[in-house]
């Protein structure tokens, strides 16, 4: 009797094939007559299920005959090819041992239900072919990133969750406290007197790894952090969570170009990875989620991207504006909309499409500043089907030139003493960019809603589980 | 002219010997005569330097002999075999470019420099030997980590970091919010009315992904987390932080024996993975950290970790208690201290021990009861030189048995209708455990206080950078 998991009959079925193995699982689906039976059992291990056919010689034919949908069960018996056409093989049990017997009202019965009523049992949902084939995905890429870094000489940066600083002003931060909020502690003049929280001072929940890892990038040339972000945004959309994780390499002694170079190269591996790692969550992603995926993504593996600058490409759209109908008027200076990003990527160029050299205006401070001194070295990458999915620049190494610009905009020179410094004790040219993971895994599995690529979303009004 | 980094060039040799190469990089020393000079350049791919020779030839040779420490060039030139002993190669320059001036109040000259001092300027210590060496071993291992679980067929599992929930009490918790601290508005009571917060709820950052891995568990089978975590625990200690990451696997169909053997393969691959894939980093905590580093992994290694019950250790340390001189008393029911742990490891066994079978009163109520009705199948790890490493236990998957422990520990099970909901719908038996990944760093280099693992550690009062 071996031991088994269905991933391992299913990778390595010649080993197992005409053997008596033992493997336990949950009950999908079950069909009864008098004299025989047919499970449907997942085991967690494999996005498939294994069949066990069960015959009334069984001790306790009658009892297994009445398991409810998700019992446990440990099953003995032979594997042997299937009659049936619908798998190659199935286990013909000895023994059903029964482990554990599901109450009869488990939401996941046979019928069909939406993603919104799902997610009201987000601790249930994994057990769904949808999702479970989400969640493996998520995982498989999650490693992916990891392993594409650092078979490369990555570092892997944990920037801090909690900061002090308000970053780029990216969005709107949750603070974090170990104050009473009944009672907080008030200085002289009936302020919240800060001094006494935890750390000593107003801190919040980090926007982005950006500035810290930058440090880290003077040090080991190329680094990445790939860890949770947060929004206090009321933004109640399918693209929007308070809580995502993010991706965010940096590399030293590079430009705008290399830092193209290494996105264009990452979404690359990153599609193939899940092809090659998940072909049965991604055939099923293709068959029932979105049927136009495998053209997608094969259109991204083949194409070269195109690089676009973003005055160029407002030249495009202002051409186009009369044909595209565009909501939202387009001149030079204005952040591009979804519209003309999706409009760009998928009517004019019908690939990927990285626009670069932005207004400095519609961009953040640290963004390296152009020789025209009216765009900066900033790139978007916009994809078929969702516009953009990466942002990212090249970084202002120069001092004096990053001090004016901080000056510009009000930003104090004291509260980014550290990120000067990378300027004055060995600066160089460096650059990077972030992607949101959330928004990788819709884009892979064609999932249109950010609340079902997340095992447990967090959102405006809703903290459950 | 071949592009390298000091990596390539130290592990494929033989590509670059005698050739033209190209480095780009940050002066860490620099010796200059009349006619000749010497650079160590670092350029943070690898653990050590490379040496740059550069002759009065040069055109800027008058200059480059007055480079700052921390400034950055580019050199061009031939790898040659050294005829100095101290290194097996050098770069003979034909051109150096300089990139970037550090200014001359650059902290990190040739002294040594304290710890505590590092700390201070957490933006620049990774430029330093030690820092490079930690935090590069904490990004190989980080991946290890996931290699371990990811080859075994582990789903990863982002679990939230905002939680609803006061999950197992297991500390004290910050609170998350988007309301102002100044003026939180007020129900007819006079209370803090969260409903007007932005999750409409109280809500906290986690102290362990547990209780949500356990859901992903009954639909996975194997599976992990790995994230950060927070306790708002105001102790000043070397081995606490307010934020820190923690890996947390949960294996179901599975015994506390099972959790065992998954800890002890784990930390015997971990450790060897070190050895094999940050050899540089590891020889030089072992000659400059800890001196005793491999004689203590080595140990592990070729070890079959003890197993024996807190009964039967209570036993031992009672028998011992006069010639170990304890600080604190021994005896059944009480929780052991580090002292005891440590004793138990370090002098009794000499080698790892697994304590199994706590008291149940001084375990969290998640885990199974033993036959005895006293004890759970709880289980510590201790380690010679730190005591406990990993605490894990096989899980409560008996409905009735879980809440009558909750009602005696005046939980409430509204709070956990989703974690009682996986015992009620197919609950299996199933285990997991904690490894704090900075304990495991700190193991793996010697290092004895938790800030100088963290990148940017935040500890009370200090949350700078």
């Amino acid at each position: 009797m071996q031991l088994a998991t269905v991933k391992e009959i299913y990778r390595e079925t010649n080993r197992f094939l005409n053997q008596k193995v033992e493997i336990s699982g949950w009950v999908r689906t079950l069909r009864t007559s008098k004299a025989f039976g047919f499970i449907e059992i997942n085991d967690g291990s494999f996005f498939q299920n294994i069949q066990v056919v069960f015959e009334e010689s069984l001790e306790n034919f009658a009892e297994v005959g009445k398991l409810s949908i998700s019992s446990a069960i440990r099953v003995q018996g032979e594997l042997v090819p299937s009659p049936g056409a619908k798998q190659p093989f199935e286990l013909k049990a000895e023994t059903i041992e029964i482990l554990s017997i599901a109450a009869a009202d488990y939401p996941l019965q046979k019928k069909r239900h939406t993603f919104e009523y799902l997610r009201t049992i987000a601790h249930l949902r994994p057990r769904t072919n949808t999702f479970a084939a989400v969640f493996r995905l998520r995982s498989v890429i999650a490693y992916a990133i990891h392993k594409f870094f650092q078979e490369k000489g990555f570092v892997y940066v944990h920037t801090p969750i909690i900061t002090g600083s308000d970053a780029e002003g990216a969005g709107e931060m949750f603070k974090v406290t170990a104050l009473d909020l009944a009672q907080p502690p008030k200085d002289e003049e009936g302020n919240v007197d800060y001094s006494k929280d935890f750390f000593g001072r107003v801190t919040s929940l980090t926007v982005s790894g950006q500035l810290n890892v930058e440090t880290y990038c003077m040090a080991f040339r190329n680094v990445y952090t790939f860890g949770p972000t947060f929004r206090a945004e009321n933004s109640n959309t399918a693209r929007h969570a308070a809580e995502f994780w993010m991706i965010e390499p940096e590399i030293a002694f590079a430009n705008l170009a290399d830092d193209m170079n290494l996105a264009e190269e990452m979404m690359k591996y990153l599609i193939q990875y899940a092809l090659d790692n998940a072909p049965e969550e991604m055939a099923f992603f293709n068959n029932f989620v979105d049927k136009s995926l495998f053209k997608r993504l094969e259109n991204i593996l083949t194409s070269d991207f195109v690089r676009t600058t973003y005055t160029e490409a407002v030249e495009i759209l202002e051409k186009e504006k009369e044909k595209a109908k565009f909501e939202y008027p387009v001149r030079w200076g204005m952040d591009l909309q979804t519209e003309h990003e999706r409009y760009l990527t998928e009517t004019i160029f019908q690939k990927p499409v990285f626009v670069t050299d932005y207004p400095k205006d519609i961009k953040a401070f640290y963004m390296r500043l152009n020789e025209d001194q009216k765009t900066v070295a900033a790139m978007d990458l916009l994809v078929p089907g969702v516009g953009e999915i990466i942002g990212g620049s090249q970084r202002e190494e120069r001092l004096d030139v990053l001090e004016s610009r901080m000056q510009e905009l009000g930003l104090s020179a004291e509260d980014y003493w550290w990120y000067l410094d990378l300027r004055r004790y060995g600066g160089v040219n460096h650059a990077g960019y972030g992607l949101g993971f959330e928004r990788m895994i819709m884009y892979l599995t064609g999932m249109s809603n950010i609340r079902d690529v997340i095992a447990f979303p967090r959102t405006a009004n809703f903290c459950e589980f």
